[in-house]
Parts: structure tokens; C-alpha cells; sequence
């Protein structure tokens, strides 16, 4: 099966800023990790038409999905919908079923559908829409949604199942209560034995004591379980405790 | 005075992974706003030396400052410091300065200090040390550090004094409970007549009720207050409620 690959890039002058926590990273890593989807990238850029033509163009071309969040509202700062035209170097056009979605969308949210509103439905010429209320398009590997939070996870419930799935990736994790560095070099041994798997150490304190939390993730889990095995047993051999 | 501007690199399986929300971005971005230094870009990418090489030197000749964040602990895993020395085309050598704080901190944490534990001191050579415990480090205009955030938090307040200032970034925010699609084509003319600032419009519910936050950024007060005060005057002479 080929390796399915994705980016991310959000186009955020509010991220960029620090006025807002990002929240839509983790959900789409997430969401992309359980279909076998490795992200490899994520971009966070201004709200300049120059910079997101040229990430989009870089990362469509080395990825297998691009997802896109923010810019696509209805004021001057939302120009995410025209710099895609760019990227692919075609023009906006208004989407018929866009402006019924708007349209909806606005009389059940109280909102005034003017000028302003309409200017959501305009698309890129060949892109397709995402039927959410309000909607999102994708045009050929790029998927462009929104960037606040909730009307994300909302778009995204719409694309998820056209995204081919890729070999599951697999994960299991034992957390040992001691510091990472005293189990650092049996770890080095066991990445290298078991190379076809990745072995993650992450740290934390837990009441103040240090604790190690040891991912592994991979595509076989036949050898998922002997790296994890062996692991085990130098925990038990060590009398370290430790948690399944 | 020159503009000052800078990226942040996250090294981070665990972040594209899924498994860790990230906590680094918004707090940096606060950090370098309040110093007038203009955050242009974030990449998050995989611990895989090849990706950190080609982000860092580009990134580096791209920005004035560039920050990491990842990638410093004592495991296999952890290959930042090797790397950033790669993008230098330098070697990694043993920071005594590095080796006492990590064996101070060691000791005060309860830690083993190990080879493992060693490793954290190895420093690209005219690497200058970060003189938090555990140590990062700066090589020319790049900040590398820790990537669990409350070390990186500490880490932080060791460098903030060293960057240069760049003109204050001024900012003044007007809430308007309407819909943003009501006001935008007010906002339009008033970015199109002020030029030198950005305003932004970020639409949010609150009771429910559609509102938007209207921020205006600048380095110039009276061009803000201009811009800030046609809004207001705007939103007075239609009765919308809204909030200083």
C-alpha cells in the first residue's frame, strides 16, 4: 500500500499573534493518525495572499492531502478562497449550492445574508464543495475549511470518508515511573533492534516524580509487542514500576 | 529601525502524532508581540534530522530569529542538538557549563546523571549556552530549546532579555455584538483609508448571539485611534451594542 501523507496549514495572523491557542493541529493530527495518515508538516502563516500561495503550492506537491484552516469569513481579512485561486491559478466563481448553504446557514444563526455573506460562496474554478453549513471546498488534494475550532471539526465530518485509509497506524504505550535517562540506553538498543517501529520517550513529573511515557507506534504489531516486551521485562528485571 | 521578525520550528512526532496539544506556539508568539518582533511563520515538523536541517537553514536566513522547541532530552529520540550542529556544518562537542547545570539539576530532581543524562550537554561547536537547568542553547540567530513547555517557559525568560526590541506592536480591540458579515464592508473601507494598520475581525457566539471582536494592530496610536474611532462612530450611529 503507498504511504499516505498530509500538511497542515493554518493561515492565522491570530495564531501568529498569540491572541488565540490554536486548537485545530491536534484535532486534525488526530483524526489523520487514525486513518493511517502520517502528517509530516504543519504551516503556520500570515494572512498574506504571497505566503499562502506559496506554501499551498509546495505542500500539494509533497504531500498527499493538504488541509487548510481559516481566512474563509465574510470580511476584507478573509482571503484565504482567492489565494488558493492563485495557487492554482484559476479564478473564483460564486457556487450556487455555497450561496443556499450561506443562505441557510445565515437565517438559522439570525445572521444578515448581504454582499459580505455572499462572498463565502466564491470558489476556485474546479473546486468542490464541502457541504457543511457554512461550506468549505476542496480542489483537486487541497481541502480548504475553516478555522474556527467548532465549524472545523464540523467540516472535517464531512470529508473524512473520502480520505483514502492507509495501513492503521498502531500504538502502545507503558508508562514507567523513573526518569527517561535511566532507561535511555536499553531504549536506544530496542529502536535499533526493532527499526521498522518508532519509540517515542516522553517525560513528566507525576507528583513531583519523574515518570517516562514510552510510545510505540508502527504498522506490524507483532513487532510493536516485542519491542514492548522487552521493555517490560527490563522494568520488571529493574524492579521499576510501571503501568500498562 | 529595521524590522524585526522570526519563526518558531517545533520538533515534534508527538504534536503531528495527535497524542500532545501544543502549548509552545501561543505562548512565544505572546512573548515576541510584546517585544515588537514580528512572528512571521511556525513549521511543525518530525524528529527526523533531514527535516530539521532543511527547515533550520532556511528558516535562519529567512528571519531574524529563528526558535526551537523539542528534541533536548537524553533519549535516542531526542536528535535536535545533532542536527541544528548538521544545518551548521559544525560538530557537537561536551559544554562543561552544560554538564553542571544538567548534573545540578539532576541532583535536585532526584535524576541519575548518566551518559544518558550527559548527552543533554553535547552543544553544537560556537553553540552559547541557555543557563536554564537543563540548559538549551544559541547559535547565531537560532534559539534552541526544550520542548516540554513548562522548561521551555523557564528557558525563555533567560534569552527574552537578549533579543533586540522591535517597535512596539500597538493594539486596541473593539467587541460589537453583530454579526461581522453587518460590518464588513465598513471594516473594508476602513483598512483600505489606514493602510499602515491591520485590522482583523474575529467572529465569535456569545449567548449565543452572533459578535465580533474588531483588532487593530500598528506600530502608529494615532492611526489606530483614527481607524478604532470610525468603527465605534459606526457602530453608534446604528445602535449595535458593543463593548470597549
Amino acid at each position: 500500500m503507498k504511504e499516505l501523507t498530509a500538511s497542515i496549514l493554518i493561515i492565522g495572523n491570530e495564531i501568529l499573534s498569540g491572541k488565540v491557542q490554536d486548537r485545530n493541529i491536534c484535532f486534525i493530527a488526530k483524526k489523520l493518525s487514525e486513518r493511517g495518515i502520517i502528517l509530516k508538516e504543519v504551516r503556520v502563516v500570515l494572512d498574506l495572499t504571497e505566503d499562502i500561495v506559496e506554501a499551498v503550492n509546495l505542500l500539494r506537491k509533497k504531500y498527499t492531502y493538504v488541509f487548510t484552516t481559516g481566512g474563509l469569513g465574510p470580511t476584507h481579512d478573509d482571503i484565504t478562497a482567492e489565494a488558493i485561486a492563485k495557487a492554482f491559478s484559476v479564478e473564483t466563481e460564486f457556487n450556487e449550492n455555497a450561496l443556499k448553504l450561506i443562505e441557510k446557514y445565515s437565517l438559522e444563526k439570525g445572521l444578515v445574508f448581504n454582499d459580505a455573506r455572499k462572498k463565502m460562496a466564491l470558489v476556485p474554478k474546479g473546486g468542490i464543495l464541502i457541504n457543511n453549513e457554512p461550506p468549505g471546498f476542496r480542489i483537486e488534494n487541497v481541502f480548504v475549511m475553516a478555522g474556527i475550532p467548532e465549524t472545523l471539526y464540523k467540516m472535517f465530518s464531512y470529508i473524512e470518508a473520502s480520505l483514502e485509509r492507509g495501513d492503521e497506524i498502531l500504538s502502545k504505550n507503558l508508562v514507567i515511573y523513573v526518569s527517561e535517562s535511566l532507561i535511555a540506553k536499553e531504549l536506544s538498543d530496542i529502536q535499533d533492534k526493532y527499526k521498522s517501529i518508532d519509540i517515542g520517550s516522553y517525560p513528566f513529573l507525576k507528583d513531583n516524580e519523574p515518570a517516562s511515557d514510552i510510545v510505540f507506534r508502527g504498522k506490524d504489531i507483532t513487532v510493536i509487542h516485542k519491542a514492548y516486551s522487552k521493555l517490560e521485562n527490563i522494568a520488571k528485571s529493574n524492579n521499576y514500576r510501571y503501568e500498562k
